[in-house]
């Protein structure tokens, strides 16, 4: 059944019918005084997501849009960047700075693997940086930097050092306090935790933040702050904006507020830790240990002599379900369940108990039975 | 009655039915088989559509970050830049090419004037030229540049000069033929003759314009062709793309490829003569001659003693139509109607009469009768 389909890869991710049919609507003009509402509710209520008085700004772009805009915004060529490489999308936001011209200084784990304190506190000691890029939850490997021990290591030695942080798949999963951490660049996407189609992303800009663009000379048009800001202050976005999905936004965001910050954190970490459990019942192995997994997804090895086109293909022929394969080199070597955004107890329990049937069909032996409480 | 608005502005402009529909529904993943079918159909239509075999790029950002993408590909520090600057879009195309460090000569005209052959030979003995920046269809004005007397003037004496088109409002309106006029970078987007809600914006990319690319060290990520070309190899994009745009995007180009370019250039001609008849009708004065009037906006002068905030407010709250400000310095001195994309005759007889009722309601003594023949 064509319309069954069910994504649990990080993104897209599932989207509410009430955020659909918001979604739906025949877009509005953007310089209209109904426009201006929504886009500063949406704006209001992605400052109350982040924890924070920054500014905002909407983008029409997904998300390595964002992160280019972190990194054009604040970074002048032979700036010194430290970057903390976990997976895909870390080495993708240094290859950003890279780009751009900053002495990018690595500190690369290998896949499944956070960065330590100690190994960043060495790492800085090769400073001073400019800026530090943080990937918070690595979506190539489901594996969660600690920003809350971090940022504050980074902070206490380093006052005039901005930090990063690609919040994508992170935010609107788990807590990331913008203003208590301090953190001058924050970026999201839509199509993660937010329940919405892919499209937008967001960034967030402290003080510390805007200071450096003053003091930046990299030419950048669509993504700059300055425009932003100015068309803030009017109450909309410097060029057409994707009106459909800040329409959908709003929506989104009223069903986050209504659920309570503390309720989604929670949710996401309860979810993630009931996937888990019922992996390791069914004799499988995590690729990220319990302390540093993000709670938006969870990369699976396959059992011995099982592959990974096979447990997919079943997946979505058998149960229409999409999970992701591997990014790069671990391509075919693990798989990925995304649990971010619209996703409950059932949700999980069902990704459990195809992933059961899944293996059994390909001759997995083990025999457990799933369990239906945590 | 709410939802009964009418958009007459440049974009965003009415969307179909049949595309909102296909808008509404549930994402899919953007690394899936279905996606990349959808993905490339789309991009087959785009090279009809534009009349060429040179490779096309689905941005998901409006037109412009499209347009950023032209000048970031192609242009290093230093280069000379013409641009043919006639509205605020011309001088956006040519702010982007300043901003990148370009050398920009410019030739600006006052508003309602496109630039004539004559100017742009003076110019170009200014050169050479790496680029030439032109807006097709400028929005702000309604004036169109004829592209097909300028080009071939900058291509004849000029050959390794790139010509960088700004056809946001042309494309899908007006007769745009990018391999026999030999335009290198032609950009438009979705909000606009497309028929789609704003969100993506399209670029062409010649041989020449790829070449140009090679020589580039100017740095840009998410707009990078090298990027996009390699995903597009793969049938796919280097981002996450807005998935529901482009599954809204295929319906769109069927529903034009079914009409016939021809066709599609035929009534947007028919209806922006047509509209324009009508307003001399009515006794107002247009801001642009016949002979360079766009087939997708036109601005109009209000009568003596009325003005145009009324004007508007009238339009919405009595008709429930939005018709477009002037911009910038033109800001409540005229006026501009839409009627690009998907609207047909019945929506300018109604434009026509709504605006009789708005002038007669703001005691414009002229009594005159909308004929309902052209």
């Amino acid at each position: 059944m064509k319309e069954k389909e069910f994504l649990m890869i990080p993104g897209p991710t599932p989207v509410p019918e009430s955020i659909l049919q918001a979604h739906a609507k025949h877009p509005i003009g953007h310089r209209s005084g109904e426009f201006s509402k929504i886009f500063m509710n949406a704006t209001e209520k992605l400052q109350w997501l982040g924890q924070t008085k920054n500014d905002v700004f909407i983008y029409t772009a997904s998300g390595t849009g964002a992160m280019e805009g972190a990194i054009a915004n604040t970074i002048n060529r032979g700036d010194k960047v430290l970057s903390l490489v976990i997976g895909v999308f870390g080495k993708r936001f240094a290859d950003v700075a890279e780009l751009y011209g900053a002495q990018v200084t690595r500190i690369e784990k290998e896949p499944g693997e956070a960065v330590s304190a100690e190994e960043l506190r060495q790492a800085l000691e090769q400073g001073p940086f400019k800026a530090v890029t943080i990937t918070h939850s690595e979506t190539s490997t489901g594996t969660a930097n600690d920003i809350e021990t971090l940022i504050p290591i980074i902070k206490k030695n380093n006052p005039d050092t901005l930090v990063l942080l690609d919040a994508i798949t992170s935010l609107a999963c788990m807590n990331v306090a913008i203003d208590q951490l301090e953190i001058d660049v924050c970026v999201s996407g839509s199509q993660k935790g937010f329940m919405l189609p892919p499209g937008l992303s967001f960034i967030y800009v402290s003080q510390k933040a805007y200071a450096a663009k003053e003091n930046c000379t990299t030419p950048s048009y669509y993504f700059c702050w300055q425009q932003a800001k100015k068309a803030l202050n009017d109450k909309t976005t410097p060029w057409t904006p994707n009106v459909s999905l800040i329409v959908a936004l709003e929506k989104a965001l009223e069903i986050m507020y209504s659920e309570g910050l503390e309720n989604i954190i929670a949710r996401h970490k309860k979810l993630r830790d009931r996937l888990r459990q019922g992996i390791r019942d069914l004799g499988l192995e995590l690729l990220t240990a319990d302390e540093t997994a993000s709670c938006a997804i969870t990369a699976i090895w396959p059992p011995e002599g099982i592959n990974v086109p096979d447990i997919r293909k079943s997946f979505k022929e058998d149960w229409n379900i999409t999970v992701a394969n591997g990014q790069r080199h671990l391509k075919d070597k693990l798989f990925r369940m995304g649990h971010l955004g619209f996703v409950c107890e059932r949700d999980i329990l069902t990704g459990l108990s195809a992933l059961k049937a899944v293996l059994e069909k390909l001759g997995y032996q083990q025999n457990i039975q799933i369990k239906t409480t945590a």
